[in-house]
């Protein structure tokens, strides 16, 4: 039996959207085009058209499902599940091309005319509940403005992955991630809280 | 008398690299043109290739000069030094397009192809010495690690100032900034000296 049309719709438009991040990853969003993310993706121009009109259109499908790219699943809590969370996006930045993509694109979005931070304010609020749910459970100090420190920490991160990518192409990111937090906690975690966090024993292996 | 040849040509370079730096910061590396930077600079096009060859070369040169487009000088010492420089580059940030054009291009230095961590470590080396000068005052608590708190300051702040510029265009970086240091001088300075440290009172005077 033939695929329902609709199925292979969707199908057709995830290849698109992985192509076109495969090409925003490798050239930025100036060095790609339509007809390099066509050949990637192996479509005609019409299966193009259908999903997409634009360049800009297939940037801005990639900058905005950010969160949809990554699935994180872990059974700890509270600032420790943060803490996982961090090291989890670090090893998408180094294995995953679509959340990649999606990073640059919301770092350098000034080069499509973009002003949006959408994708930054989703990983705020993704922060800020976590770190709700840390206060439930007392693990913060009285003085921590939750929403404040997860703008601090959105920032940060975004940062120190620009950095570490010039620098190491990423592969220093979890070691980063480890001096980031080591200046952070003192500030934020109650010293019974901080006795009990677990990082990465070698956060070179999460580079493997 | 006419102006010595030598005076002319360096001028004429300042008044090229001050239009470029307004062009990238305008448009990006990629929106960016020689012909709209001669533009801007009111140079021939003889005048601009004996300073500059390629749109390259005029990034490669904003990017590489990027201390020197800041001047900085304050009585103060050590870590107060470290804060207020931290505010002093934010209304740089805010109103200096040589600087903004420069940070911009090494955030996005993927866009001309480039993989370059020298402004970053450039910046590294200036926070590192005001750490060791803090150090030597007794302001840095025994376990801080001078080098590692510079390279995550300079990540942590390169991100914050990236998405103060999403959010905002930078008018909320003083703001932003005052959090940053909320969260990280309590892992790094004596509760003596964080007891002396002044802050702007009113972070958005900076903005003014």
């Amino acid at each position: 039996m033939a695929e329902p049309k609709q199925e292979r719709a969707v199908k057709t438009r995830e290849t698109i959207l992985y192509a076109a991040a495969e090409i925003f990853d490798e050239c930025g969003y100036s060095g790609a085009s339509i007809s390099k993310i066509m050949n990637r993706a192996q479509v005609t121009q019409g299966g193009m058209y259908f999903h997409f009109k634009s360049k800009r259109s297939l940037a801005q499908a990639v900058l905005a499902h950010q969160q949809e790219f990554v699935h994180f699943s872990v059974e700890t809590a509270g600032l420790q599940k943060l803490i996982d969370l961090t090291f989890f996006l670090a090893r998408e930045l180094q294995n995953n091309v679509l959340f990649r993509a999606s990073v640059r694109l919301a770092v350098e979005q000034g080069e499509f005319g973009a002003r949006d931070d959408t994708a930054y304010q989703e990983w705020v609020n993704e922060f800020h509940a976590l770190l709700r749910e840390a206060r439930n459970q007392g693990e913060l100090l009285a003085d921590v403005d939750e929403a404040e420190f997860a703008n601090v920490l959105v920032g940060a991160y975004s940062g120190i992955q620009v950095f570490s990518n010039v620098s190491s192409e990423r592969v220093d990111l979890p070691e980063r991630l480890v001096s980031m937090w080591r200046y952070l906690l003192p500030a934020v975690a109650t010293p019974q809280a901080r006795a009990k966090f677990s990082f990465p024993v070698d956060p070179q292996r999460l580079a493997a």
